[in-house]
């Protein structure tokens, strides 16, 4: 049977998952698309046979609706969340979950509470090779984990209009996915402190207004592991995801960015052509998560991410915004 | 509207592409499973959604049916293509279309006859960078082609039983997807003639009752290019399947193998996990092909791949059959 | 005219020195091997044609030497350094060229009094794919340098007796390469400070005393790149020496670890062979930097790696050590 | 004891061998360089301080010359070779040894009557990753060889003048690196018989009067392996040189183009810079068989590469030619 899942929040993320859930995941249902604004809901729902609607107090109600998406502005996440497990659907959630670590503790309560699912979009986890590289590393292949990288850039110029992207988002909204991959690579560990250094490179005019654009961060985990994650939002060659584990038995590494296995070879060299589109590049990882929160309603388990995962890497991300306060190093909640 | 799709043939490939044209491609509906074996089709239909039924009549009088993807065996190709034109199907047939020149034009002259689209499964077409590639060629990218290669390795360690094996298969059945892609990515150009060199070196012993499991077949262009394709039925690191065609101004190459962007390092070097099964390799390529055909439908267009291509691809193998006979060079029939 | 130079200190890296200026080296011209040790001098100095010494005072008095190359051990190298510039010789010392930068400060005002060329072994510079790196930045190729990385990872299970190597070494031996590397990949800006994290994860039990064999360092620059430099002691898969640098413009990466183009795939997918020593592996930069070394000497110009390169490296330790005991960030001396 | 050798050959191969002895081959002593155009010798011997000769007598007739290295012009191989040896010298002589089997047979006869060394410039097998390739292979590491696949692709735009070139030139000096290749890395087997097709596709105009520019080689060896030798005089993105081995246990490939581990990733993509000169690409394997040849010589052993080999690369190629004249199948001399 498959599961009968409602989108909320028909923007661009909204319509990849509408159209993985409708056309890639054979455990979903889509059944509706909400959006608040006039006409957004129908041009997605429309080509994949769903309802509209503008109202989530309609998809609440519906007792033919098991669960929702949620892939709504960040600020309507924590809402969404409690008010949809207090209605007994199971909740996906976009990252981050909440915009605090209050806001993700209340969200991972009520869901509990309620009984139902609750999972977060860290969809790297769902990418074939960061998959591969868990499946090695909980194999024992690396040894003790020692050292580990994450990085996150986005293609293209950086953001049209920097001063309008809300601040610390390179840690709460982009990290966040460097975070919970590296939380998730080092099992059995917990972050223990970190180490922010950002800053304002890509627009250096709102370095005053602190809207930071590059950002290294170190983490100390508990088994002594040394991680540092990245991040840049203008990479001009395209996207930008890698990880590299570095064990006392070898090392793994993930990320290619070439769209496809073709190389050109010609008077300039040999090219391999890299991705400018999330949806294109992690479209594999996308179908994944969301055929994982499917999967877990209809066996009646937890999912693969949970409300403690995204507890977890929000708490890194808030050290890291106390770190930028204070410059120096600053322990982890738990 | 999607396309009302029945899939004759419930074999391994024939539930691949069921789960395919159900999960994969929107613009399919999978009605009906066939297969003559007691309860074949039923395991495949089940999970899907889809008829179960034992015979192709009903699927051909049915005209909820709009077309038929055939995954049957290959003896039984040219018979379901012309039945099912005559029935007014669309087809979408495995590769080869039939196991002669003469039943392949038969059967391009029944869908034509009948106004239906017809499509062979040269899939090759579908991979990521092979179509990459001939973006680059038609965009005269590598300038004039003057050396190709394609080449097509299966994994593991050859045929349980090579003597069951139908004689010339690795030239009708394996080394015609290269065939195809030969003629394909040297646009405007028709193979002239070939030279086959062919052996069982996989199992000698059955080398003297011809079943050869290792060829290299030499094309010659009608625009000079000189052509090389290659097989062997056991390649002990997986599916090899790749493409290099070297132009007056570049050469383009396709095929990675490694099964994703994962490398472990360790004390043995740096590795790639490569393969070993071609519906994990090559589902990108057949959800594209189905997809293509569903939208030639649609669009009442011909499809990507025509009957026109099963028949210059055959012409090519039946020259290499011809060559294997004489030992010297045959010209390819027009 | 070849430089005549003298080679102090017939270790392992000396031996590989001195046959390398006898036998790669046209430029130069090996005329004594000194060492205090009965007999070893004999051994590198023998089959390389040139002069056996042990004391190096003759070599210094000789009007026949034009140069000396230090290999001695790191405690000898600064009095070397000084003794044989008053000497008048010119001067070739492996890093670090002192164990303060005191004494880096007297060597270079020492070599610098007497007129001499004076060149510390930061290699990596002559290393092709590096060299090739710093040709594209200083060209502008990748635009504003934004985020840098070096590493350096030695090859095998970590040294045989970590509470043998000096304290610090990580900082002041392993990293200083990647200290100079990454100050001369980001050209026109200087570290402004550092912050260091660093453990004995490869031998835990030497915790406590302060062996320290795994690091991560962050640097800022005054042009506001943010640089990250790695070591470990022990890379079960070789030795592991990388680059990535990230500008506005684009990023280009170096260090590649296979030893040779070879591929081997095999059941165990495809595999590179990884390299185990460093006499292998960087056998063409020892080469580069010797021979640029003789160079600047018959072209009576300082070398492409000075004094002042080695206190700018040296200072970026000094602030790491300084960061370790304060725990947090520490300006870099200028 | 270093051999003292005389290059015979001052053009742009013979300057290069000349640099190699005199600067990177520790075995060897270059004592002269001998050519008979009036300055040429000098410009190479001076700056390496060798003598310079216009006589090859003069050479022959010295007592303190132990062995010559030909890079003269093809045409006279054989007579430098024959004229070497009954002075007593040892040769390396660049391919081909001679202008047909019967010269290359001479000249075997010659040096073996003579009792002294005579290797032939198949420096391929120096290459370190053919080099590592052949290890594996004759370690059984791959198994039954089954399909072989060796190519030489020149850089650049093709010929000047595509009518001077001799007739037959890309079997006899071009492809004759890859009938050696492909002799040395099915070790125990041999050329059976060989197929070649060729054409003017770079120069077409010159395709009646013979002068051949691509070319396409189908071998067949005794223990069933099937090989293709491929060769272009144009690769518009530099040296092209790759070797790929397959076996029944695995395969090796060799050749890898880019001239650095650089990578610039930028708006284009990602790419790496290829070779466009073989004393660049080449260096490596220059330098190793010229090593080999003064070591055999030190050693009083044959050296890795005998006029066997020369003899047995040779009658492929002279087999290639009788092909393109017969159209078919012809067997290999033994």
């Amino acid at each position: 049977m498959p599961v009968r899942v409602a989108l909320i929040g028909a923007g661009r993320i909204g319509a990849s998952h509408a159209e993985v859930l409708a056309r890639r995941v054979p455990e979903a249902d889509l059944v509706a698309v909400v959006d608040p604004r006039p006409g957004a809901a129908d041009l997605v729902a429309g080509p994949l046979g769903a309802t509209a609607l503008t109202s989530v107090d309609d998809v609440l109600a519906d007792p033919a609706v098991d669960a929702v998406v949620v892939a709504a502005a960040t600020t309507a996440h924590h809402d969404l969340i409690t008010t949809a497990a207090a209605a007994g659907k199971h909740v996906f959630c976009e990252k981050p979950a909440g915009l605090s670590l209050a806001e993700i503790d209340a969200a991972r309560t009520a869901t509990a509470d309620a009984g139902v699912v609750f999972q977060v979009g860290f969809n790297r986890r769902f990418a074939a090779d960061f998959a591969a590289a868990h499946e090695l590393i909980t194999g024992g292949r690396i040894g003790e984990v020692q050292l580990m990288r994450s990085l996150t850039r986005d293609p293209g110029t950086g953001p049209a209009d920097p001063g309008s992207v809300p601040l610390w988002t390179i840690f709460t909204q982009t990290l966040i996915h460097d975070f919970d991959t590296l939380n998730w690579l080092n099992p059995g560990a917990h972050a223990v402190d970190v180490l922010a250094t950002a800053d304002a490179l890509i627009a250096p005019g709102h370095r005053e207004s602190g809207h930071l654009d590059t950002a290294v961060v170190v983490i100390r985990y508990s088994n002594g592991a040394i991680a540092i994650a990245e991040a840049s939002f203008a990479a001009a060659y395209g996207y930008d995801v890698r990880g590299e584990i570095f064990g006392s038995g070898g090392m793994v590494t993930m990320g290619e960015g070439a769209t496809t296995a073709l190389r050109l070879h010609d008077i300039a060299g040999r090219a391999a052509f890299t991705s400018r589109s999330d949806t294109d590049l992690m479209i594999g990882s996308y179908t994944g998560e969301l055929a994982e929160f499917c999967r877990a309603i209809q066996e009646k388990r937890p999912a693969a991410v949970t409300g403690d995962d995204a507890w977890a890497a929000y708490a890194i991300a808030q050290a890291c915004i106390d770190s930028m306060t204070s410059g120096g190093r600053v322990a982890v909640a738990r």
